[in-house]
């Protein structure tokens, strides 16, 4: 038995509540090297001779990643502290207990150890996420470049390859316009890129937080955007950049002109003057990125993170937004996101809060700063796995459960799913146009649990290479637009939609086969039992024991054969 | 190589700023696995095309516990983000490249795979420990039973076993009048057990926290006490026991008297009346283990919560307290720690805060909670080493770098490393009173960097079995002393002021030996170099080569033979 791969620790990831008096215990082993684990439970306080407490209960093999197997059962209890430790037995047959850290040969009751083995368990951080935004489709919009109601000539709006100074004059009214097809493609909740003041066209510079960009249109067209969202049953999201400002923001301007005598130099982190703006020098205070238009916002500096809590809130308040996605968030300390957590929450219980972060992140997301991430760790597995093919699915399925073992178990309905964003290549692009890769990646998207998000375009077959050309004009025009990948999203977000076993089932069966490229899942809930396969490599498999059953991607009795790349969810 | 052994999160304990600009860089292997771990970086926002911003640099072996070792390496730089991935070699000559949880059989630059291996430095989270704390040999004072200024017949104050009830009228002049005696000693900082109106002897059910218990004297005489210790040099810490109160405390009472219509109702966990009081029966509402005399506040209520700020303020105002250890600590939650710590020590910066907790927990650790625990995994140990004799000296030194490699780096010097407390039966009476054992378990707490805390009497001699009768008076009757012992508690605490090598030096020497019970360390500081050397066993030693060399401990040039359990300390 590997012990150096055995962990628990009594606290976060390992040991926490998931209801009122239900506590999930997780321990983690080497995969493949345990055949059994039991939980020794114990009151903390209630000593044997008065009442003997103990309890044993065997552990679920809950999911594998590509090393470590993740054991988990929940606890029952309604005590104050628990003493606990595992009994853990190898598929050799040999056995050991493990309790706070230390191994034993012998049982930890009979070693009179249990004592060394306490841990409390806190209910009062128990957390709540939104309930609305679980496992719902999302949908992002570069608001400049996605719809206009104003003219704008084809060559314009469908240049390509497109620049940062291309104007398209995007604008909420467009995309209110828009409303419609959104719903009717199956998107539960829009979220925007920025549309504050700002000079550029992806609004990443803000130089007024409180004003719609007056080329996007005004407060009273997001109120009505939102509105309408909500009447259609759709949520929006804005994005929250709160990391840094642009250049002409009042406190950076007011430094700019005062320098050394300016009341607002601790919003910045500025090292000395005169400032070191131009284009391509590296700045003399700390910036997003290097990038001298972008100062960076000090939030140890109570007035500034004030500020900022204030413009969180004040969206909320006045048109109703139902959360903030947040830019570049991991650059942006740990203490600021529990305070505006605390603070927006307060505003609106439901509002939704996520971060961008590139890596995997799981501290961010212990219940008390955001609910969720861009789960960019998935759409780099999808590339490894489709695109380049490096990837094996039993590799990728690891992947996943990773992510499972390593965060809270409620996250996982939450997890921003992206293949490709406003600041990557797009998806179609690095497929070499293959659209069977494309539909397979939203397959993975679609039919898998999380809060899957689409780039907008994506599901018409809109091009783009890395960014800023991966911000083209929207296809409207139909002949444009590749219908039947159309036609796939929809199919596919309408099975997600009538189909809650896909995301909340317990699952019944799985198993992935890397010579076949295959991951064949089956789950349940309720009377609902459905199963996924989604193959992966370009030739074709038979699956003829399974003909007959009906796909629902095809509308049709399957087959029994999958096609390359084909995805085909049975009933 | 052991992959399922090989860890790295991008946060908390594996990557922190130590100072501005610098950043701790830490990796798990399996123990023995490894030959050397290269940390590559880069810049994450400077492309190479515009500045190739590559550095490779070795990682140290920082310590390895009994199965894991610990690489560390303190990364310099003047940028946001860093890209990063280890390069391992293990001992048979083979390597792989570990970055953002994956592993590659090729260097990941090469591989292009940088991009997905980002990572912030935040120095943000940059912490800050009360300084004055560090390494500082702490005195554990119970007051109603260490001294009194009143007549007191030696009966009534050397009874044994002792009682709950016994009534030796220890009091805070009783404590004045012994500083002098704690100076000699080599005490640095007092840390005395609940002092404010409670019926018990103990008083860890206070029913009014603003005022000291009539029987141990008033505010002024703690003020006095504090007074005199600081300009004796040392510093004080009272018993902030929050998790719960006495019944006689006025919220309680007023739900005794009012019951439902009581104001107070949400300041504890009330399930139903009428209440169920009765010592041993299960209360019905929550407690502190199940003892009806003291129910468990409800901190979630900000009222309450408000309240218990409110008295930690006090204190530190009124009598300038150094700090707070508090009571039952892992069953409050983070969430009030993390308030607790922003407004205590915006009180006074300088205040410490220890946690008393009874299992490994570095979640409380990280910073923005406590400063410090109860290092009971440390007494544990030292159990199992020099008592049971059931732990090697290399497991003992593994659990001492278990917590090493999981908990901050600045954490060491501020676990107050315990071998018993007013909870636990006393060392010397668990040992079958040889005190050659106690003078081991002492050297292990005085020679080794964390905060020594000395249980009162133990220094002397004073026996007692389990709570309650490791609350005798303390033995102030020189014949009653052990004189030797009382002498080398002097000796090792000088050693220890004297010889900041002994906390603070770089170790250049370390070996173990299980077979002959040695721990053997040498640590170098500025121009001193100082080598200890502990035999855990009961046999003699022969360590010959280092003879002639002097002996702290004896004031002699060292023999050569190190005796049973004894502790040498050479220069």
């Amino acid at each position: 038995m590997e012990c150096a791969a055995i962990r628990h620790f009594a606290d976060k990831r390992y040991c926490y509540a998931v209801e009122k008096g239900h506590f999930l215990i997780r321990l983690e082993t080497k995969k493949g090297d345990v055949a059994q684990v039991i939980l020794h439970t114990q009151d903390k306080y209630l000593p044997l001779k008065i009442m003997d407490t103990r309890q044993e209960q065997e552990m679920t093999l809950a999911y594998s990643d590509n090393y470590i197997t993740y054991y988990e059962t929940v606890v029952t209890i309604d005590m104050v502290c628990m003493r606990y430790f595992f009994e853990i037995k190898d598929t050799a047959g040999s056995r050991t207990f493990y309790g706070n850290h230390a191994f034993y040969d012998t049982c930890i009751t009979d070693l009179e150890k249990m004592y060394d083995c306490p841990q409390t368990l806190r209910e009062e951080e128990l957390f709540e996420l939104p309930e609305w935004a679980e496992n719902k489709v999302l949908y992002q919009i570069f608001p400049s470049r996605f719809a206009t109601e104003k003219q704008v000539s084809e060559d314009i709006w469908y240049q390509a390859p497109i620049g940062h100074e291309a104007d398209l004059k995007g604008s909420l009214r467009g995309i209110i316009n828009h409303l419609d097809y959104l719903k009717e493609l199956g998107v539960d909740i829009l979220y925007m890129t920025p549309v504050f003041c700002s000079n550029s066209s992806h609004k990443y510079n803000i130089d007024d937080y409180y004003n719609i960009d007056p080329s996007f249109g005004d407060k009273e067209d997001l109120k009505e955007l939102v509105d309408r969202a909500h009447k259609l049953g759709m949520y929006v999201i804005l994005d929250g950049v709160f990391n840094h400002t642009g250049v002409d923001f009042f406190a950076f301007r007011d430094i700019l002109e005062k320098k050394e005598q300016s009341a607002y130099l601790d919003w910045y982190y500025i090292k000395d003057f005169p400032l070191i703006m131009e284009w391509g020098k590296k700045p003399n205070y700390k910036t997003f990125s290097y990038a001298g238009q972008m100062p960076k916002l000090n939030l140890q500096n109570k007035e500034t993170a004030d500020f900022v809590i204030d413009v969180a809130s004040y969206w909320i308040r006045e048109c109703d937004i139902d959360g903030w996605r947040l830019d570049v968030a991991d650059e942006v300390s740990h203490t600021f996101w529990k305070r505006f957590r605390r603070e927006i929450k307060a505003v609106k219980k439901e509002a939704l809060i996520v971060g961008e972060i590139w890596h995997f992140a799981e501290d961010f997301l212990e219940g008390d700063e955001w609910d969720s991430v861009m789960n960019y760790q998935f759409s780099r597995s999808v590339m490894d796995l489709v695109v380049t093919q490096k990837m094996s699915i039993s590799a990728f399925v690891g992947n996943l459960n990773f992510m499972k073992g390593n965060l809270h178990t409620k996250l996982e309905g939450y997890l921003w799913n992206l293949i490709d964003t406003h600041d990557t290549e797009r998806f179609i692009n690095c497929a070499q146009k293959d659209f069977r890769k494309q539909m397979l990646a939203a397959s993975l998207q679609l039919l898998l649990p999380g809060m899957p998000m689409i780039y907008y375009g994506d599901e018409v077959g809109l091009e783009g290479g890395p960014d800023p050309d991966c911000r083209r004009g929207m296809l409207w025009d139909k002949s444009r637009q590749n219908q039947s990948l159309l036609q796939y999203y929809q199919t596919l977000i309408r099975i997600r939609h009538t189909c809650p076993a896909l995301t909340k089932g317990n699952i019944t069966e799985q198993y992935t086969d890397d010579k076949k490229g295959l991951f064949y899942i089956t789950r349940h809930l309720g009377n609902q039992s459905i199963t996924v396969i989604f193959h992966t490599k370009a030739d074709t498999v038979n699956l003829a024991k399974l003909a007959g059953r009906q796909n629902l991607v095809s509308g049709q009795p399957f087959s029994g054969t999958l096609e390359a790349y084909e995805t085909v969810v049975l009933v």
